[in-house]
């Protein structure tokens, strides 16, 4: 897969190690943080124990995941590949994404010769920006993650009768767009009927055959529901495919929704949980209880080693955008939260 | 361009020819009739001339467009770039099509010496499937064709903000979605309120980045608006910059119209219209007077030629579509009135 690690001699010969990490992000049109902090702050900390000359009893890894989101497949696929719980996606994702990586690793030198496997663990902790604007809104350095909402990615295809767009007259149509419309402003309202923490996205679009003059014969709309409540987002989906089954018939459009992946709402372990949130407490730093509504490596992680998260602000909350951006002290604090984390699970 | 001329010899040295014929679709998922038929239903009238030794006074020729429609561009462009009234869209269209075609032309042999350029001719006749369900709702076997509907290609730039799908609040979100589904409607809606004559088609839609996690930045959709009447077509589009500006407004959407290519409702050469309009009528076919819902090659020839078209019904209007089928019976009584019209011209 492509993830890397690197570890420090420890005094006991045979410890679990305690793992720092993150991955390298593969959005289009991604930022400098996301993911990337995770592993930066993972290396400052290795750094700050090798000057201060620290040994521990636990060994420290720094793992980096290759790859966080493989085209249209499942997300954080180097982390969730380790990760046994993945299994239910794992054929799939796996074979797309080996085909996908392994040249490509190869090329970089990347392809490595341990099996991409879980191993025991003391702890994780991954630093991460918010990637949305709450911190920034209230003022606070620190995001103690209790978890990560849950989500659900969806296909919709829409198939109508593909016909010239001069002659046909309207009323003898059957155009995918009269059910799409109505099925992505319903995806939006079924989100705000759970305000404030329902999600819905429709990332892509495909038609076919996509010309100019011609009414589409399929729409495949990609369809992005999330809520951090179990309960709530299976309500939430619910709620959508009744609204796909209604609005196809009312249309004359026939639609299937397909399901190409679930990332089940995630709860950190609740020890771990409780050092990041001492460790910002002790340093100063304002701090608040937060749920990520992004997935993680950590959602991964979570299945085979306690896992805490530790999130920073970033700018505007803008994340997936070239501008991601947030400031040296607020990603100085976050690591510093990472270190004292560390050391408190290490020493314990 | 790869137009193909065959010329059939004349008595007279020097005529202006009667032109046949019409193109070869480029349709990703077109069927077989629409623009062959009319290269058929031409190398036929041929082949019974050359069987029967009929000599007339002006010289045979069939042309055939090699390429009605090229990526997203103006179409018809075989026939386009020989009309000098296309100049218009001509230095952009032409050379987008030179780049795309001349390699393909010069691979397949067709890459030809000639000039690409109007030349006197005595008339034009084309003969087409109808890619309606007029003919076939009337029981009628001929359409004759008084001109071809105007059109409006117009592509709709909708801006937004990209950003992560999971963390960022609803109500946070710029998401040109929230334009493009009203934008979309409204275009239908304002075809409705031009019907029975009004058409709306939205063809194409890309999503930048189109990710399925990420809140798209930007949206083109591909806007096709039609009518026969130049100033309810004016009217429509009117309407719809309207739409667009107000919903951009009102959901905070940075909003762009292109004009891509406009096709003007042509008018065919009467006296043309009555030669077809005879011939049917002489053959004993039911026939209907009718306007053309789409471009054809006639809309260029028009400019440089006399022009009159000939329908015949396609199975349930369709077109644009693998499935597009006509009967042998009609195909053969389009042939036969494009023979007797070609006749009644030369020998006139």
């Amino acid at each position: 897969m492509g993830n890397i690690f690197a570890a420090r001699k420890s005094v006991d010969p045979n410890p679990d190690p305690v793992l720092m990490g993150s991955h390298l992000d593969t959005q289009a049109t991604g930022g400098r943080f996301d993911g990337v902090y995770g592993v930066m702050a993972g290396l400052e900390v290795m750094r700050v124990l090798a000057t201060h000359g620290v040994d521990l009893s636990a060994r420290w890894k720094w793992p980096r995941g290759q790859t966080e989101e493989v085209h249209g497949c499942a997300c954080h696929a180097g982390s969730g590949v380790v990760a046994e719980p993945y299994a239910g996606f794992r054929i799939q994702a796996y074979r797309q994404i080996r085909q996908e990586l392994q040249g490509e690793l190869r090329a970089y030198g990347y392809r490595g010769t341990a099996p991409a496997r879980a191993r025991p663990f003391r702890a994780m902790f991954e630093a991460h920006i918010e990637q949305g604007p709450i911190l920034e809104n209230l003022g606070a350095t620190i995001g103690v993650v209790a978890g990560i909402q849950g989500a659900y990615w969806f296909d919709v295809t829409l198939e109508g009768l593909a016909c010239h767009a001069g002659p046909t007259p309207m009323e003898m149509r059957r155009d995918p767009w009269r059910a799409a419309t109505t099925i992505i402003e319903s995806a939006f309202a079924i989100a705000k009927t759970k305000a404030p923490w329902g999600r819905a996205t429709i990332g892509d679009l495909k038609v076919s055959p996509g010309a100019r003059n011609t009414v589409p014969e399929r729409l495949v709309v990609a369809v992005d529901l999330r809520h951090p409540e179990p309960d709530v987002l299976e309500e939430m989906v619910a709620m959508f495919r009744e609204q796909v089954a209604q609005t196809s018939a009312r249309t004359n459009i026939d639609a299937r929704i397909e399901l190409i992946w679930h990332m089940p709402a995630t709860r950190f372990d609740t020890e771990l949980v409780g050092v990041v949130d001492r460790a910002a407490q002790d340093l100063g730093f304002n701090r608040v209880p937060i749920v990520s509504g992004a997935g993680h490596d950590s959602l991964h992680t979570a299945q085979f080693a306690p896992t805490a998260m530790i999130f920073v602000p970033c700018a505007g909350g803008l994340s997936h955008n070239e501008a991601e951006s947030a400031t040296s002290a607020d990603l100085a604090a976050g690591a510093n939260v990472l270190l004292q984390s560390v050391l408190c699970v290490a020493n314990n």
